[in-house]
């Protein structure tokens, strides 16, 4: 038996952590890089695991796990979503997540994911917007301009290019909070005062509302011809955010139809429905775009293959930095059949 | 708005602080409280949101996740089982679980379960036998001396007062082990060189035994009127301890019906097999124990309520101890659209 140092610990990234590793790597670096992985693990999409998540439903929102495993590598993540939350002065969605070695049931990480789920949300729009936004794309709106905005606007700045922003919130306190923090990463800013001004001469849409009801943030006059429709804030059941008329005109790629005909736009249309499978069109097994006059809509909800890659990423970057801490979290016995001796040998 | 402070932390009792507490507590003490508590759970059991284990099979084991909610608080485990790791020094089974607020969704505590699952297993074990033990019982016989036996000794002696012990495993150094951890406590035990000679005289066996196949720890004619059989290794499909006709001849009392019939010992019975469940014993609504010469059987796999118990009673006992460290777990920006914004001030 070769001795393993150790055993016990558990490497922890916490929100300060991730801060520092995010502001090391880079904000942009770390969404390229991390697109990088979910594409990966996209390809490879047929050998994970998955199920949909296992959700607690209450009154006030929701606590879910989202396993996902390739056989190698397991990883959940555990995330609540509770709208009210906000009227506390705490989160909507707060997560955190944890990596494990299918071969022996260790965990190798657990970090936080509020950030994280952030960030990799914003890394895969910009991934299905790389085949899917029309050519030469340079304009997008934001329509909902809360916590996920700026990631959004910061991932297609670095995968796609787009420069220009026309942002719109119910409340123009966001739109300012989103405008300032965005401004010294070389944008140009167009705050609008309603959802018609900010569709003007954009090529692509990304909604990003966080109501818990069925809502019609986007109606279908608004959506023209050869339009990207990046669809975040639909996410739950009885939570969407596009006109069902605007469904039916477009060509709909999502990430796990047996949870996105539960979760996201989708859930107004029937359950047969055609929609294609986001893992294809990266795999090269269906087309995205087909045509410049086509509307393609990304019907997002978050899928955990997208969590798995995110805690591989951090995993592999955090390993050479010192922005983790070592947690005592695996009762590691001499003899592992001696767990009680452990206890009593403590004292 | 009422500032909330630390709403970014979430206590998290390490395996060190978890040893610590139980020394301080006394580990009768702590298994008879514990015990409390999973009864109380068990009383208002249909009051819970329940779901069989959400299960990540592999060749070399298995990794769970472990639900619960009663609506007010939320809990989890994660546990894995990989027999093959005590080769590796790795001990076969670890876990860790969370306690959540239902209300808001936030993780209100992190705790080391290795150590916990052990003392819970062990609790409601002496809670079933305390119904379903024939009266003045005195000596149980223990088959299978491995991480769990020790705790099984001493929740059987804290609660139903069992001194004499008979203990046998297939290797003499782990009935070594045992013997010599719990000599101070008190018991008198006797080394026993087979099952047969273990069984003698006994009113209670608890069979404990960590192979993942399908074995017969005990053979039908070893089992008598009016024992009490503690089954606690029978755990997952694949896995049984007892000869079927045991089963035939027993009254068979369960945890959570949908689970056992595919992982305890019932597996390998019709589906119809009437079975009780614990919990309405517990609450009166069924009798336990109904004559001198009944066989009960407790074919116990554990279930996601008794980890809430667990959990529960961890985080009550802590908050007057020293005996947790503060996580930094939640990211809580000042204003909870701001969570871009926080990653740019923390630079």
């Amino acid at each position: 038996m070769t001795p393993i140092p150790n055993l016990n610990i558990v490497p922890f990234v916490s929100v300060d952590n991730m801060m520092k590793l995010i502001l090391k790597i880079g904000i942009e670096k770390f969404l390229t890089d991390l697109a990088a992985y979910v594409e990966d693990d996209f390809l490879r999409w047929e050998s994970f695991d998955k199920t949909a998540r296992v959700a607690a439903h209450s009154i006030d929102g929701v606590i879910e796990l989202m396993p996902a495993s390739d056989h190698s590598l397991y990883a959940f993540k555990y995330v609540n979503g509770h709208p009210k939350n906000t009227r506390e002065g705490r989160q909507t969605v707060t997560a955190f997540g944890l990596l494990a070695d299918v071969s022996n049931g260790y965990p190798t990480l657990l970090s936080e994911m509020t950030i994280l789920t952030a960030l990799r949300t914003a890394a895969t729009s910009a991934v299905a917007a790389k085949y899917l936004a029309p050519k030469n794309a340079h304009t997008m709106a934001i329509i909902g301009n809360g916590a996920q905005s700026e990631f959004q606007a910061m991932a297609f700045k670095a995968m796609l290019g787009i420069k220009n922003l026309r942002l719109y919130d119910v409340d123009p306190a966001a739109t300012k909070k989103c405008t300032a923090n965005l401004k010294k990463f070389g944008f140009d800013i167009t705050p609008c005062g309603s959802v018609e001004e900010a569709m003007h001469g954009v090529q692509i849409v990304t909604t990003a509302t966080a109501d818990k009801q069925c809502a019609t943030i986007l109606s279908d006059n608004l959506v023209g011809a050869g339009l990207h429709i990046n669809a975040i804030g639909g996410d739950c059941p009885g939570k969407t955010e596009l006109h069902r008329d605007i469904l039916l005109r477009s060509d709909i790629f999502v990430e796990y139809p047996p949870q996105t005909r539960i979760e996201g736009e989708i859930q107004q249309l029937p359950e047969d429905h055609p929609v294609q499978e986001l893992w294809q069109v990266i795999a090269g097994q269906a087309q995205g775009r087909k045509s410049a006059g086509q509307i393609t809509l990304f019907d997002s909800v978050g899928f955990a293959i997208e969590d798995f890659s995110a805690l591989r990423y951090v995993r592999d970057q955090v390993r050479q930095t010192p922005f983790f801490e070592e947690l005592d979290m695996l009762a590691d016995p001499d003899d592992p059949r001696d767990l009680f001796g452990m206890i009593l040998r403590a004292a």
